[in-house]
């Protein structure tokens, strides 16, 4: 078999050099050459193109940060749909509005191109073990053949429903993760104010009903440290928030709380935390409060 | 040892009833009658005042639900202040101020009684097993002393500082709380808009970076169930956001999507959830919306 994996980036990267442990032919691409040469020296194979993995390949994977990149490398000319041969499965690891997944899950449908959307969750330590939550729309019948593949990937491998219900679950996701970062920053920013010792704070919260995965994960990974190198970059989770936020509207839903977090990491972004971590959001809240 | 405990609510009843398993000696007070049969079926003793507790007691430990009422047992008349004895320890494990504890802190000092704040979080199940979390302000070799006494009740015990500072931190998980109650509302609505499975929706974002505590206990205990019975009310919730705000104002700090959780858990409880359980947010988001 045949793979591609297209996007060797935080997350791509050590994705597709788990893929390389245990298939004998994994081509990896990438916009920038270094990150090429990284999963070269993995045992990863490097060299053709866009078009020619979408000819050749068995199966062709993408994970990009942003919906632009997503449709250019679907819909351009040079791009997987143009390209792909009839029989080939597509599957998009990136986080995009189900509207997205759903008008490239038509598009291939024409081709006779299979796709699934199949968002992850675990941040890089997460690909690294190979231990991503992967969620993933689309008919049932590809999802389980190329499940052992996800496999090599994931831990906790869900098939939730039809083309877009996997971006839907995880924008859900990210609601909620811009939500408990804003929990934690107004927390922690309290318990500076209140001259609280914050490990202590740390240990009792986290013990208790303010407990989440996100605070253990800003906390020790971080904040405690006062280190913000992504991790998850702030501007991807306002990206992530956004496209929530576009899609609550799609529905008239109103999610207030969800609309606030999403006008507040615009903030942060534009106020220089756009390439930390989105746990520097702590950092965004004290200085706001600092400054009035 | 004479240990007595007033407040024998859905938190008091099930921590006495567990020193009653215990201590030889446990005496238990309340407002209504009901619950102190209830504790006397437990082999708890009652029929003692506030006053004579207060005379004859080595810990009177207090669990209520408001404020006022923390202030009246304490400082009334026929309070524990105006009625105890040099060398009682008393305990408060009610959510109050850090203001308020140190208020009741420094008049005990004056009759030489020793206070300790000592709120509690893992509500009437973590009560009844014995597992609370215990977050404890006041002086440490008080704490020491009255330690083996929290231990029938709690797990993760805490001495976090001065006086006023384990309210503070229970005041800061309250904030917690509130604000993943609500992610946990938004996410729930946007779901059910988009047609989504909601238990695979659950187990997928509890394997997630969405998973909260909070959303555990939300979801399988309540929402799951459609039953929201409390558990913790909703009017409690927003006492607990509301001391948050207070506390806030008085650092000249500006949270807001704490003050914006408030807003909304006033709005719920004046539509008719105040009883429910604070997990009735979903309902009151889902009909907020449904209206609009």
């Amino acid at each position: 078999m045949k793979l591609a994996f297209v996007g060797l980036g935080n997350m791509g990267l050590p994705m597709a050099k788990n893929l390389v442990k245990v298939y004998d032919t994994v081509y990896g691409l990438n916009r920038s050459k270094g990150k090429e040469e990284l999963f070269a020296q993995a045992g990863g194979k490097v060299g053709l193109s866009l078009p020619e993995l979408a000819q050749t390949a068995d199966v062709i994977m993408t994970c990009l940060p942003l919906p632009e990149d997503v449709h250019n490398v679907y819909f351009a000319d040079d791009g997987i749909l143009a390209n792909g041969h009839p029989g080939l499965v597509a599957i998009d690891f990136s986080t995009v509005s189900p509207e997205l997944s759903q008008n490239i899950y038509a598009a291939a449908s024409e081709k006779n191109i299979d796709f699934l959307d199949a968002p992850i969750s675990g941040g890089p330590p997460g690909a690294e073990a190979g231990t991503l939550s992967i969620m993933v729309g689309g008919k049932e019948e590809i999802f389980a053949k190329v499940k052992p593949v996800l496999e090599v990937m994931g831990k906790n491998i869900y098939y939730v429903g039809p083309s877009g219900s996997g971006s839907a679950v995880k924008l859900i996701n990210q609601l909620m993760v811009g939500i408990h970062t804003q929990a934690v920053s107004e927390a922690l920013v309290l318990a500076k104010a209140l001259g609280l010792p914050f490990d202590k704070v740390f240990d009792i919260l986290n013990n208790s009903f303010a407990q989440s995965r996100i605070f253990e994960r800003h906390y020790t990974q971080f904040i405690a440290k006062d280190h913000y190198e992504p991790g998850f970059a702030l501007e991807l989770l306002h990206k992530d928030t956004n496209l929530v936020q576009e899609l609550a509207e799609k529905k008239n839903l109103n999610l207030p709380v969800g609309q606030q977090v999403n006008e507040l990491l615009r903030e942060a972004k534009s106020s220089g935390y756009a390439k930390e971590d989105m746990s520097s959001m702590y950092k965004f809240i004290q200085e706001k409060n600092n400054r009035s």
